[in-house]
C-alpha cells in the first residue's frame, strides 16, 4: 500500500484520484469518485466528511450493495487467500488468521446464521478489536433487527474507511483513530522513579491464555520510551501488564523477605475505548501498590 | 490420630505417656521417655520444651539416629506406602504425593545427592512448605556443610514436632505455629466494605500453574467469615488471590465501561514466615485499586 | 445521676419507677408514668419502645407540652444556671457553654426567630452535634413548616431519651446510640504496623479554629489502644487527624530529606452518622500516604 | 535591571561588560573583570564558568573581601533601604522585608554573634529559602568552623551569582537553577482527569501559619495551566496544597454523604532541592485519597 499525499490528491485527475483511492470502500470504486468533485480538501478530515456523505446520502441498494461487498470474517474467502490486500491485514490485526479449528467453526457458524438473518454479512472494523470482542458483538448483533444492523454495518465501514485513509494518505491533520496505552512506575519506597523495571503487556483472551503484546523497561522517569500501544486503535479486550518490582527492589537496598512479599505485580484491566488514552501506572513499595485509569 | 489432654498425660503411666506421645519423633520413642520424667506440664509449651531439651542434650549419636529414622521426602517409602501415618499425611500437604514422574526424579536426585554427602536424608518441616520451596530449601542446602546441616536437622524436627503436639495435644495454651492469611475488601467508590465479593485464593507453583486453595464469598464487613488460611502454618509460596470486583461493581448502580476496566483483579504475593499473619487487603473502585500487606 | 437496673425498674412501686425516670422526658414524669405499666420490660430496647409509644400516641397538646418544655439552646437558662443537670450536660458537650458573645447572640436571634414563627423552642439532641452543625440544622430548620417541624422535635427528644436511658439505666441490651472513631496506621515502607505513632484529633469549626478532642500514640499494631472516640454519639462535624510519620520515620533507618517530604500528616474529613463506625486508616511511607473510610 | 543578550557581551568592550555585569558579585566588579579575558563564552554555562573560576582562583583575601561585601541579612542596611537593588528584591522574596519586631530582633542577634564568631557575615542564597529554613541554618552553621564557613558562603554567593546571570542574561542555553512544583488531580470515582476541582498552595511557617502563593482550578487533563511555582527555585520550607474536592464531587452526580467525608483535602509537605522537581499529585474518590512524591 503506498502512500499519497492529500496535495497530490487534490491535484490529481479524477482517474488518478480513483486510482489512488478506489479500493477505499470494498469493491467500491463510486463512493471516492462522488467525493472527488469536492476536491480541494484542505484537511483529511475533508475528505473523509466527503465520502461519508457519499456513503450516506447514496439509495439503500448502493449502501446495500457497499455492504454486502464485504468478506466474511475469518471466511472461506480469508482461508483462500482472496481476500483484497486490506482485507488481509485487517483480519491479521485481531488474529483472525490465527483461529483454531474450532474457532473457525464457531466464526463460520455464526457468520452463516448472520447472514441468513440479514442476507449480508457481519461487518465489523477488526482493527478496533480483538477475537473475544468480535465473537462478543457477532452474539451481540445476531439479536439486532436488519435496519439497525444496516446503520451499524455503514458505522463499521466508516470506520474501516478511517482507518485506511489515516495509513493511507499523507496529511497536516490527523483522523482521531488512534488510541495509545502507557505507564510509570512511581517507587514510593524511594519518593523516586522506578528506574530499569522491566515489563510485559499481554493481550487475554477469555480462556484466560496470554499473547505477548510487548516487552519494555522503565526509563529514569519511570516511563518507558515509547507508548506501550500507539500509532492505532486499542483493540477491544482484556490485557495484563506485568511488572518485575521483586527484580528491581532485589537491585536497590530494600529490605525484602525471602521470598519477597511482591515479586511479579499483574494488572488486568480492559480496553472499552479503541481511540481512549489508557494510562496504567503504577505506584509500588516492597509491600503494597496502587494502580488507576489515569491521565 | 486420636487427641489427648495435657491433664491426661500428666496423669498417665509412664507406658500410657510412650503410647500416646512415642511417635511424636520419628521412630524414636526414647525422647518422649526422657521428657516423662518431668511431668507434670504445667503449660504444651512446657512438654515441648521438654521434648525439646531431651533431643538437645542427648549425644551427637543419638541425635544423628533420629535423624537418619526420617524417610527421604517424595521418596520410596512414599511412593510404596510405608511411611508413618504422620509423615504421610505431612509430604500429601506439600503436594508430595502429586508429584509429576519429572518431580519425582528430581527429589530423587538431590535426595541421593545429599544423602551421599552429608550421610543422613534431607529433613525439613514439609507443612511450613510448597513444593517449590522445598526444592528451592534442597538446592541451598546441599551447599552447606555437615555440622551446619545436622544444627538444620534437629531445627526442622523440633518444628515438625511442635506441629504434631499442636495436633495431639489438647492443652489451655497453644503452641505458636500457627499463622493466617485474611483479606478485606473496601468499597471506596461507596464508602462501605465490599460485600459480596466473590473471591478465590490460590497456590502459585515456579512455572505458573495455579492450585485453588479455596473460595470464598465477602460479608457485610468486607471480610470473609473465617480467615482463608487458620490453624496451621502457611506454607512459604506463592499465592494469587483474585477478586471479583466486575461483578460486583456491576450489581451496583456505578457507571461502567464495556467491558469494565477493571474485572477480576489478581494479586501476587509470597509467604515467606509460615507462623506470620498475613493481610492481604483490597482498596477498590471500578478505576483503581490499591493493597498492601496489613495487620 | 445514679444508675439504675432494668431488673430494679422492672420490680419497683410505680413511684419508685417514676423517681428514677421521671425526668427522662425534660419536664414530664407523664411520659415514664405511662410505660410503667407495660412492665416488666425484658430489653432496654423494649422500655425505650414503650417510651416512645407512649409520647407518640399521646395527643397533639400533650406533646406539644413536652415540647414547649425544653429550654432555649445556649439560651438565657443556660446562661442562668437554671437548667436540669442533664441538660446542663448535654449543652456543655456540644460547646454550647463556650459561646463568644458573638454566638450567643446569634444563638439567641435564631432561637426567637424560630419560636416566633413555630410557637416552641427548636430541639436538637445536641450530643449528636457540634456548635456548627447545631447552627446549620437551625437555619434549614428555620424555613420548614410547623407539622414537620413538630415532628422533628419529636424525633430528637426521642434520641435525647434514647441517650440519658443509655446512660442511666443498666441492661443486658445496649441501645444503638453509639458511634465510633478509630484509626490505624500500616507503614508500607516496611510492612509492618506503623508502631509508636503520636496521632491528635481536633475538631475543626467552619472558621477554621481546631479544638484538641484526643491524643494518642499507635500501638505494634498500628492502632490506638482504644478508639478515639467511642460510648457515646461521634458528633456531626468537621475532624481533622495529625500523624507525626516525620517522627516516625526519623526514628527508623528510613532514607529521608532534610526537611523529610512528609512530617505531620493531616487528614480532614466529617462525620455525618452520629451512630456510625468511622475507621480512618493511613497507609504510609516516607514519600506517600492514602487514607480512606474504612471498616 | 535590564536584560542583555549573550551575543552583545561577547562583542562589547571591556567597558561595556563591566557596566553589564560589574554588579553580579555584591560590591566586586573585579570578577567579572577577570572573566571579561575568557571572552567569548557560547554558552551561559561557559560564563558561569568563568565568573566562578575567577572567584575560586582568587587568594583569599580578595574572596574575604567579596565576602564582607554582603550586607547583613534582614539588617540595618535593608531597614534603611540602602541595599543594591538586586539585594532588596531576593530578601523581599524570602520574606525578609516583611520580619515582626521580634523576628528582626532574632535575625539581629543571630547575624551579630555570627559576624562576632567568623569576621564576616552570615551569607545564603535566601532566593531558595523561606525565612525558616534561613533561620535554621543560621543556626546550624552558626556552630561550624571558620575555614568551613568561608567555603559555604563561596558556594553560596555562587548560587547567587547564577540565579542574577539567569534573570540578567539572554543566551541559547539555561543555568540549573530553576525548580518547579505542579500537581494532577485524577478522580478514581468517575476514572477521569479531576476537572474544575480549586485549588490553594500556602508557605507554612513553623508556627503554622500560612501565606497563600497561588491558587488555581485545574483543567480538562486534571492539571493546572501551568505549575504552580516554576522559572525560579522552589524555596526551602513547608508547604500546604489544598484541593476542593467536596464542591468538585457536589457538581458531579456522586452520592455523597451531608456533610461530605471529604472536602477541603490539605496536603503537607515540604521542599528540600529547590532546583528538584516536585510533583504532588492527589487521587480522589469521595472517600478516600492518596497522594505521593511524583514526576
Amino acid at each position: 500500500m503506498q502512500q499519497v499525499s492529500l496535495a497530490q490528491l487534490n491535484s490529481a485527475t479524477k482517474a488518478e484520484f480513483i486510482a489512488a483511492l478506489g479500493d477505499i470502500f470494498e469493491h467500491s470504486p463510486w463512493v471516492p469518485e462522488v467525493a472527488a468533485a469536492d476536491r480541494p480538501f484542505a484537511t483529511l478530515a475533508a475528505l473523509y466528511a466527503s465520502l461519508k456523505t457519499a456513503l450516506l446520502r447514496a439509495g439503500e441498494d448502493r449502501q446495500l450493495a457497499v455492504i454486502t461487498a464485504h468478506p466474511d470474517l475469518a471466511g472461506k474467502a480469508a482461508r483462500a487467500g482472496t481476500l483484497t490486500p486490506e482485507s488481509t491485514a485487517e483480519q491479521t490485526s485481531a488474529g483472525l488468521d490465527r483461529l483454531s479449528e474450532a474457532e473457525y467453526t464457531t466464526f463460520h457458524r455464526f457468520n452463516e446464521a448472520y447472514k441468513a438473518r440479514f442476507g449480508f454479512p457481519f461487518i465489523i472494523c477488526v482493527r478496533r478489536h480483538t477475537k473475544d470482542s468480535i465473537l462478543r458483538a457477532l452474539e451481540r448483533r445476531a439479536k439486532s433487527n436488519a435496519a439497525s444492523e444496516r446503520a451499524t454495518a455503514l458505522t463499521e465501514i466508516l470506520r474501516i474507511v478511517a482507518l485506511r485513509l489515516d495509513q493511507r494518505v499523507r496529511a497536516p491533520d490527523r483522523l482521531a483513530v488512534h488510541g495509545r496505552l502507557s505507564t510509570h512506575v512511581l517507587d514510593n519506597y524511594s519518593g523516586r522513579p522506578g528506574e530499569g523495571i522491566a515489563l510485559e503487556l499481554f493481550e487475554l483472551s477469555e480462556s484466560d491464555e496470554r499473547r505477548l503484546i510487548t516487552r519494555a523497561v522503565t526509563n529514569d522517569d519511570g516511563r518507558t520510551e515509547a507508548p506501550l500501544i500507539a500509532g492505532r486503535p486499542v483493540p477491544i479486550g482484556a490485557y495484563e501488564l506485568r511488572f518485575a518490582i521483586g527484580d528491581y527492589y532485589a537491585r536497590t537496598k530494600a529490605e525484602l523477605a525471602d521470598p519477597p512479599f511482591l515479586d511479579v505485580v499483574p494488572i488486568r484491566f480492559a480496553v472499552a475505548e479503541p481511540e481512549g488514552h489508557y494510562h496504567v501506572p503504577l505506584l509500588c513499595t516492597p509491600w503494597s501498590y496502587t494502580t488507576y485509569r489515569g491521565s
